[in-house]
């Protein structure tokens, strides 16, 4: 069996998240009818993490296996001429047989958009629009206590299983272009709903409702309900994946 | 009798055009179904121009007449509270009771955005994606043979009807910014699918096919077919009107 790698990009507005549920259109569910229909044989694609409905991908690492003859550099036109064009293979690569585009994964970046100017109708499925004003010096001040190993069970919806809520946030930036505030968030993981509820906190201290600090209390505390709201999904976007021995 | 103008926004992908038509959801229904929502009155609003279906507008013109009694600068709020998010009023004002969306404009200038880089999903709706090499310059040089007053019915698409197609064009631009090249025109009116095939007659320029002086030539033959393709509507949007005796 070959093992083949893509990345992707995707504008997830018309998608119910990346993995595969019954009865709904996935990421996942659309790449594998497109595969079908090149090779004939039912892929299962190995992505990098489940996204939500309405969250996007800029650069989406995922993996399969086929004994399709198709080179892996034609793969690439092959997909896009036959899935949506919200839908898109950048590359694709031939990968060692123990690649894998979920457990190869050792870094992650996500980036949050947030409109904070006049509202835009060509940004509404791609920011969330907030109309008050933002300290953005404020929230990159806060976003700094993020980083390091930490338990971040207080960023995490119900709903997410996992062994352990400890991860190690590499970067965490706040900045500021145009209208535009965006968050940058490099982890070696991220628990369930983690980067639109620490958003969401972030844009209590960019509000004044909470201080820079107290996101280093909130992280101590473990609990859920002393962290901000989750922020809506259309504003974030999966941005980059760095993986181990791709080749 | 009061008379009121706004200036909107709209993301035309989910519209069959600005002006009403049967049974089709177009930009001015959905505005008239939000103003009777708020006044109760069967209202008629006079935009600045047809758009085509999946045609955007970043400024766009437009005035009706009420006896309502909400004040003007009210109806944006008002407005936005009950319609789609992709249509947005910016402003509106008490206009003087001449002034009309579409007989008191004297220029408008319209944007069309080609995706001269990768293919990419984020700009699938609001850019032409083209995939060939494109020689800006030479685009921005038959650009100029534009400006003037010509009769430009070589770019006017079949179903138009007017009186006269000669136009005043003040100006004509092509720039380009990262992988996105745009045209800039600029005139007192346009003609029917006219900035399209201008477009895909500057694509033309660009690919080779036509040298720069061929556009003086196209406007002097008065023949659509010597002109070049229609470009597709998702890269057009309507940038800026200007008008006379607005209060």
């Amino acid at each position: 069996m070959r093992n083949i790698a893509f990345i992707i990009s995707y504008d997830g507005t018309n998608y119910h998240g990346f993995q595969r549920q019954n009865e709904m259109m996935t990421v996942q569910q659309a790449l594998e009818d497109a595969l079908f229909k090149i090779t004939g044989e039912k892929i299962v694609v190995h992505g990098c993490g489940r996204t939500d409905a309405k969250v996007h991908a800029l650069n989406y690492l995922l993996s399969f296996c086929t004994e399709s003859s198709v080179p892996a550099e034609r793969f690439p036109a092959a997909v896009n001429s036959v899935i949506n064009d919200d839908i898109f293979v950048k590359r694709a690569w031939e990968a060692d047989e123990n690649f894998h585009g979920r457990f190869s994964v050792s870094r992650k970046t996500y980036v949050y958009r947030i409109n904070n100017g006049e509202y835009n109708p060509f940004l509404r499925n791609h920011s969330w629009y907030y109309k008050y004003p933002l300290d953005v010096e404020k929230m990159n001040e806060a976003a700094k206590f993020l980083i390091g190993t930490h338990d971040f069970n207080c960023f995490m919806a119900s709903g997410g299983q996992v062994d352990s809520t400890v991860r190690t946030m590499f970067d965490a930036n706040v900045s500021k272009n145009g209208d535009i505030v965006e968050i940058s968030l490099t982890a070696d993981g991220f628990l369930y709903n983690m980067v639109r509820i620490i958003t969401g906190t972030l844009v209590y201290v960019g509000g004044g409702k909470f201080e820079p600090e107290d996101v280093k209390k909130i992280i101590e505390s473990s609990d859920r309900t002393k962290a901000g709201i989750t922020a809506p999904p259309q504003g974030l976007f999966m941005k980059n994946v760095e993986f181990e021995n791709g080749k």
